[in-house]
């Protein structure tokens, strides 16, 4: 569901910093270049946008040294996805204290150890997680993630995450019951342009509350999760957007004797680093399959092993550059430089390019900074892993 | 089309070796074990099965060290699909003489180095390359990629590599005009179950065949690429029945004014090396949606971005053991252990597996030695990518 009469944020074009690096062609292709300064804004946009919540910065989007040492200055929390990003955190100089690991999916060894590290914030949404945290870090404040229908999302959202609200319930119960702070998270699918979605998945958190309060435990902690946007080839709505629905979203449905201070988590990965970001890669080939077709092959030398796995059925869709851009243009396939048949990039979605473009050009894939450097197949064809340069 | 008539090979179980190397448990999963000697036995029965073919390995299918050199001493060729994988085969010792640049999209750069260190065989399924072939590597024998239909196949073929076969009379032509030998290739799909795909493509290879002898040029190549099967859920036809039909199709549809000897290339790839393969993986979390769900969820410590990106749209379904096996079992969807949504190796492909089964056991999965280990990603989600260990 799309709001019409919502300002949408058209996209902005790279920084003139970002500019003088691309320009100077002196970096092997392909590689990403992030401006760490859009990182730092964005980080700021989204506080001041949503102040009522602690920002937890999805590492998965973008793990680089650089943008860590950045958040840990500016403040941020952190949410990881496995032990080695809690350590890269804590290397980046963040008290484990900022650290919330949010994959439901853990080792119970991966437990123990971050425990020990002095993490005390866990996600769960299964009794079987739930029993490896009780065991491995007693005490420790955990939330249990409820299933989200992550209607107006682009990226795929799958039921691999979360529970039923009714099994959420009796969970929380559970976890309460063995001496755990407790809270509930949500996630409404990245990329989500809908804003009525955090309305409904906080409907959810009520139902669970609601069971929590009525079994004589405090609520503690509601994870918003994260879906705010990067700006890819649709126009989505502005970050105060996305701040004012989720504020009245949360008025709205948590019940009155939800006690204050509950901790209120955002978690976002792609809007602090996304737009920070340009790939630039070179054409290997433009070809046509039969000498009248119009629709042109053009194939990068990244792909969808070396970094744009997010094309995966199309679902994101970048901007794109060329060194022709105002020339005539045709309708093009976009593909990868492996020899993987499944390696197209854009076959259904409807991408011009000009007709001048050929080998050894430089094409630019704009809001290329989150998702991207570390989906790198790690020598797929032998194709290097994607490089990363920061500004 | 399948054959009803034809015996097919029913799946075998992994050797003594690997059975030994497994069973120690002490090494950390997920990882792939190697066993040499299957590849070997592999590479001498499609030797015998196809023997006017020379044997081109697909080094992308897995391009680690101790099989280059194995295949090296066999006597094998090699099909590579770039200039790292040029170099990984040179390294092994293999003369650039058996050496087949078989990416029909390559960086002209590409081209004259590989030239430069005797690289005589390449690829190309475009004018554009073609003319970079012409330019880096002049006198080379070149072969032109004939689009193919690819029924019949589990791995999906797009239209990314070939070109109309009216395009590819018109190519072969200005390619011979250029003073290069040249030839025709084609590929069928990978894990193709249908024999009378090789009669179809190399109908076309025929009709492109005529229009290089009505110019009156030779053709130099055949090139009947991969498509050979590895041990998957399905059985199928043993490789002798594949060298039979392939060679009954080449007597019928090659021209009698084919001189010979033309030199006819096989690129196995997952046929030497899958059935070599065990990847061994850990059960993260078992789980229910909601607690009266028939069909349970089991997360695995290795996914679609820690080396099983082959489940793409659940193309290849392998074989799986577990502790558990010959107990009750109950429907599952399989998943892999990033905070990733699209990360599900198997939701609508019937899985069953033991109820007994929790966190911590260990699971097989069989013939895994192709396509795992380099389409790993590089660290997403702080996964370190899949590790390889040859018995």
């Amino acid at each position: 569901m799309e709001h019409a009469h919502l300002r949408l944020d058209r996209p902005s074009a790279p920084t003139a910093k970002l500019e003088a690096f691309l320009s100077a062609h002196t970096s092997e292709t392909p590689f990403v270049a992030i401006d760490l300064d859009i990182v730092a804004e964005r980080y700021h946009a989204l506080a001041e946008a949503l102040p009522q919540a602690d920002v937890f910065y999805a590492v998965k989007a973008n793990p680089a040294r650089p943008i860590l040492d950045l958040l840990v200055a500016a403040g941020s929390k952190f949410d990881v996805a496995s032990r080695h990003e809690v350590q890269m955190v804590l290397d980046a100089g963040a008290e484990p204290s900022r650290i919330s690991f949010g994959n439901t999916i853990k080792k119970a060894r991966d437990i123990a150890w971050a425990y020990e590290q002095g993490v005390r914030l866990f996600a769960f949404d299964a009794e079987e997680e739930l029993s490896k945290l009780t065991e491995h870090a007693p005490g420790a404040t955990v939330f249990c993630r409820v299933l989200c229908d992550g209607s107006g999302a682009d990226w795929p959202l799958s039921r691999k995450f979360g529970c039923e609200p009714e099994e959420a319930a009796r969970l929380v119960v559970l976890a309460a019951r063995a001496g755990h702070p407790v809270g509930v998270s949500f996630h409404v699918g990245s990329q989500q342009r809908d804003l009525t979605a955090w309305d409904r998945a906080l409907a959810e958190v009520a139902y669970v509350a609601d069971a929590l309060h009525d079994g004589g435990h405090r609520l503690a902690v509601i994870n918003v999760g994260g879906g705010f946007p990067g700006r890819y080839q649709e126009a989505m709505p502005p970050i105060a957007a996305y701040g004012q629905a989720i504020s009245q979203a949360l008025a709205d449905r948590m019940p009155t004797y939800v006690d204050n201070p509950v901790l209120v988590i955002a978690e976002p990965g792609r809007y602090l680093v996304a737009d920070a970001g340009v790939l630039q890669t070179e054409v290997v080939l433009v070809s046509r399959k039969s000498e009248l077709d119009e629709r042109r092959w053009v194939y990068l030398d990244c792909g969808k092993f070396g970094g744009l796995a997010e094309t995966m059925d199309e679902a994101i869709r970048y901007r794109m550059r060329t060194p022709h851009d105002g020339g005539i243009d045709g309708p093009v396939t976009l593909a990868g430089p492996t020899c993987d048949s499944a390696d197209v990039l854009y076959e259904k979605t409807d991408y011009r390019l000009p007709l001048a473009l050929t080998s050894g050009d430089r094409v630019e894939l704009l809001s290329c900074g989150a998702y991207t450097t570390t989906y790198s197949a790690v020598g797929f064809n032998g194709f290097a892993p994607l490089r990363e340069h920061f500004v």
